[in-house]
């Protein structure tokens, strides 16, 4: 019985072997033509409509039990099925054009929860400067809201994973770990502060400061943090071939996250492996540093370095570890048997 | 209790609450630069993005239980969720560029299960001359598939729901209620040919049609027939502001369908009250029907006419009867007490 059910080889694996079939030769030619960036290696699918623009793509599927944390009002709800799509807009450097919201909800449910769910779903569209343009309704046993999101940028803007180069300094927007720890809180029935609460409930899509990083022209690969700091380095550094050298001391750290957090170990736990932050992460051409420094709340939280040393932690006290290739993943891996 | 649970109100009622809420004015202002048909009035969405094209987008979410028919294989499962949405690419006149799908599924699945779902999903791709290029996956309890669409066509041959007049030709491809004859097989346990399953079980986008439809000019307006004949008449009339004749003895039924019918009651139920059949309506210009008569299966079933007449259906012995606003829909309103 072993490896033959999906629980068996988590997320990446599964997504890796789909690529396959999706790639086998029949698409493929249909693919060199207009595809630039297919599934997979990036936060968007990149389509070249041989306008002045690419056109940039995402989808995300959430579900009310493994996706909504406990007290999540109605309005939060919508919010974030429109905040996880947006997000992977801004992560290439676009402008939001469109978002579709497919709902499958149980027949009981009440009108006001949906309507709540729906000026969640717009007010996200809106702060991000743009609308609901299409969408499914369905009954179905437990809330499910698939999203996708439509995004242009200046072909010369786009923004991958790819591109890093040694010596290029590494940075975050906003905060890392806040969403860990107030996941952490909910689930331990732990007092957090609303500020924390708000970090997991409400992300912000980092909109406007994706597009002025792709105007900067400083920038050289960028992601989004949802599957936390860890994965977002490992991903960065498969598609860049660089490692990471990241300094412990950097990371941006909300004072209530580090008060609530039972040790460092913790600590590093909610701001390296766990998800749900929705900032951005981005290296830059350190020459060109001076041309990002005041779009926004950015922190310089480390530098690429040659492949081969890996994606290392270096404390206060200088000593390097290994950080381990560990974070959100929907369908994990359980431990074969 | 009276209408507060979504049960109460259906589907298009609910739908029409949550388009107020997104066209709310923040978002208006967005939708009047680049969208030039927003939610619920066609099959997709369309966005201008000052190309040559335009580029239209649509979303779907299928279930297990309420979408998946007894007897359906994976691989079929995985190409119907394709199919309905590459359907309404070419219910627009557009050649698809792209497809996401977002599938939630049980950890216990079988990745032979998931596998052959992705083989079905890329054969529909690829028959409909595109490919997967982005998608998400997630645990659930009850099998999901959310796939989005993308499409291209050339501004002056976009076809919408409006823009039929009184004396064009209502026409369509393939064979009427193959589809629901096949459901009430299944749901009976009754026999019915392989044929009449596999428009169920298999429906085909018709891609290559819309798209030479759409270049011959001679089309006024055009969309697909998944939620029943009887609706998109309905849909068509509301959007062209025109009545419809149809002539009952013109609608193209397979000869089995006929045999499996119990009766001519039963057989216009199939024909014009239930979904499935994933063909194309269209009204023609009829000083223009040499235009599209060659280019595919076709039958003229029938006449527009001025709104005011309604639609209508024309029995062999030329009586008129209403034809009834019902089909398909997903969210049913049920009686009200």
């Amino acid at each position: 019985m072993k490896e033959t059910k999906v629980s068996s080889i988590g997320e990446r694996a599964l997504i890796s072997r789909l690529s396959e079939i999706f790639n086998a030769p029949d698409g493929e030619e249909r693919r060199q033509e207009e595809v630039l960036i297919g599934a997979g290696s990036d936060d968007c699918a990149v389509l070249d409509l041989k306008g002045e623009d690419y056109l940039v793509v995402t989808t995300d599927m959430l579900h009310m039990t493994t996706d909504f944390p406990e007290g999540m009002t109605p309005w939060q709800m919508g919010w974030m099925s429109a905040a996880v799509n947006l997000s992977d807009i801004a992560a290439m450097g676009a402008e939001p054009t469109g978002l579709l919201m497919a709902i499958g909800m149980p027949s009981d449910t009440e009108i006001a929860f949906v309507e709540e769910l729906a000026k969640g779903i717009q007010a996200c569209a809106a702060f991000c400067g743009t609308s609901v343009i299409g969408g499914d309704l369905d009954t179905h046993a437990e809330l499910t809201i698939t999203g996708t999101a439509l995004g242009r940028v200046k072909k010369s803007q786009l923004l991958l994973r790819k591109g890093a180069k040694p010596g290029d300094l590494v940075c975050v927007t906003g905060y890392a770990g806040s969403a860990g720890a107030a996941l952490k809180a909910v689930q331990s029935k732990k007092p957090v502060s609303e500020n924390v609460l708000k970090a997991l409930f409400e992300p912000v899509p980092r909109t406007r400061e994706a597009k002025q990083l792709a105007e900067s022209g400083a920038v050289t690969s960028m992601m989004d943090t949802s599957d936390g700091l860890a994965m977002s380095l490992y991903d960065l550094s498969r598609q860049s071939k660089t490692g990471f050298k990241i300094r412990e001391n950097a990371l941006p750290i909300l004072p209530e996250v580090r008060k609530f957090a039972s040790g460092p170990e913790e600590l590093l736990e909610f701001a390296l492996y766990t998800g749900g932050d929705f900032e951005l992460i981005f290296t830059i051409d350190p020459e060109r540093l001076k041309k990002v420094q005041n779009i926004c709340n950015l922190t310089i939280i480390g530098e690429c370095t040659e492949y081969e040393t890996g994606i290392m932690l270096e404390s206060p006290e200088c000593r390097l570890t290994a950080i381990k290739q560990l974070g959100y993943q929907q369908l994990k891996a359980e431990t074969a048997d």
